[in-house]
């Protein structure tokens, strides 16, 4: 049986743990989802934990869940969980989970809260195919919101992509924001290659902000450029990145071939 | 205690029913709340039950979560729970919540769902104060996304601008969406009064399928028009309405009076 951490305390994972009153039922929490590298002989490895951790924080930050664990104490709750567990080795998401807890009727936060905190691990393949995708004809990301900057649980929106691009037969939906320009895939950021540069939607296009988007971005000199759907299918290369799978070719683009040349990036490079 | 109903089982209301797997940690569900009328020596009255029962079946339609109980026995199960109960005599809120029910990792729905629907009384005042609003500045409302026209669980969004209008001293902030254009507060839709008209935004402006709303459309002469805030400062009264409290005054619009004449719309609108 595997294990889940929750605030403080190890439990089966498959016992129910939010009454229908956590705010859970209003989209209230955050997110995030980090790689764990395991290999025997080697401490376990929570890759950009700190990154992760805080983003995540920041994300419960901007609305206003707390109190909560500080980054260090998650990574060590993290870290606790591992220890407890049988996790295989070789990749596992380490997955967690903030939501505001209970509340009562209406929107607003209650005036005491009391956050859930989960951590739970899952087996994650070593490695991930190239993606057909489709432009989401139904769904828009939303720029004029904060939440699309964060992983936030409202991902209502990314579910109806998924569904779209499953029903045409694809494996990933990209997602347009209401100006019509790229923001994201359903399950990473987006960056093209085209004429040397390595691109990507700036944040106010309406676009998360990746922890493996940042890595690209102060560190193998992509920048930010808002996109157009034509961009996609002129570039050299389209990929969607994110913190479990790297960076991954999409080959398929509404049934249009993508990416004649391959990008040069290190293909560990999520795991760095 | 309160009972919930919970796939046809009677609970105590603050048992757990949701692992963390739960869909319900990526905003995976519908709900609806629809007011319940109990008066002594009459039978319980639940206002437009049947239109509401059929709209959350249709917004769990969109986002493909089923099986589902229909929408009669999604009120016979809720007629089931109010016989069961304890509910004081009064106004009520109906609330539903369905989730998919338990994922796996990614965003695509399980091959076999396992939804949760769970409906719960709680009590709500008889009568409700004119509110107090702000324009939000922080969130814009997603016209682009079928979900801002159904009770989707995404109200992450609501939740921002709520907390924005409680940070100002308001009760309540009216969301514009992506083009500038008003949409609805975060708990109803808008409607203004102007000229003899009553006018409130298209679906397409981003804002959500309201039964009351669409009575007002239907049986009031009520139609839909596309409204900026300076329409808001100039009308003769702006209203918020929701199932529960229905047509409520906005008396102060970013600090400025509203309202200066009076609707004459009968005050028990919405318990028709």
């Amino acid at each position: 049986v595997s294990l889940i951490w929750h605030n403080g305390a190890l439990h089966d994972e498959h016992q129910p743990i939010f009454t229908v009153h956590d705010r859970l039922n209003r989209g209230d929490g955050v997110f995030d989802t980090l790689l764990a590298i395991l290999e025997p002989q080697h401490a376990p490895r929570l890759v950009r934990a700190e990154a992760h951790f805080t983003r995540l924080l920041g994300g419960a930050g901007l609305l206003q869940i707390g109190p909560l664990p500080s980054a260090v104490e998650l990574h060590a709750a993290a870290l606790e969980l591992l220890a407890a567990s049988d996790v295989a080795p070789g990749r596992s998401a380490v997955n967690t989970v903030i939501s505001r807890g209970p509340g009562v009727r209406g929107l607003s936060p209650p005036p005491e809260q009391h956050p859930h905190v989960v951590i739970y691990f899952s087996s994650v393949p070593a490695a991930f195919p190239p993606l057909t995708a489709i432009v989401s004809r139904s769904v828009r990301r939303n720029e004029g919101s904060p939440l699309s900057r964060i992983k936030s649980i409202n991902y209502g929106d990314n579910i109806l992509a998924t569904i779209e691009a499953r029903t045409a037969g694809a494996d990933e939906a990209i997602l347009l924001n209401n100006r019509g320009t790229v923001a994201c895939g359903t399950v990473g950021n987006l960056f093209i290659a085209a004429a040397g540069d390595l691109l990507t939607p700036p944040l106010s296009d309406g676009t998360m902000a990746g922890t493996l988007r940042q890595l690209l971005l102060e560190e193998y000199g992509a920048r930010e450029a808002t996109l157009t759907v034509d961009d996609l299918h002129t570039a050299d290369g389209v990929f969607i990145t994110n913190s479990i799978r790297g960076v991954v070719p999409v080959v398929r683009l509404d049934g249009s071939p993508l990416n004649r040349c391959s990008l040069t990036l290190p293909p560990d490079l999520h795991e760095r």
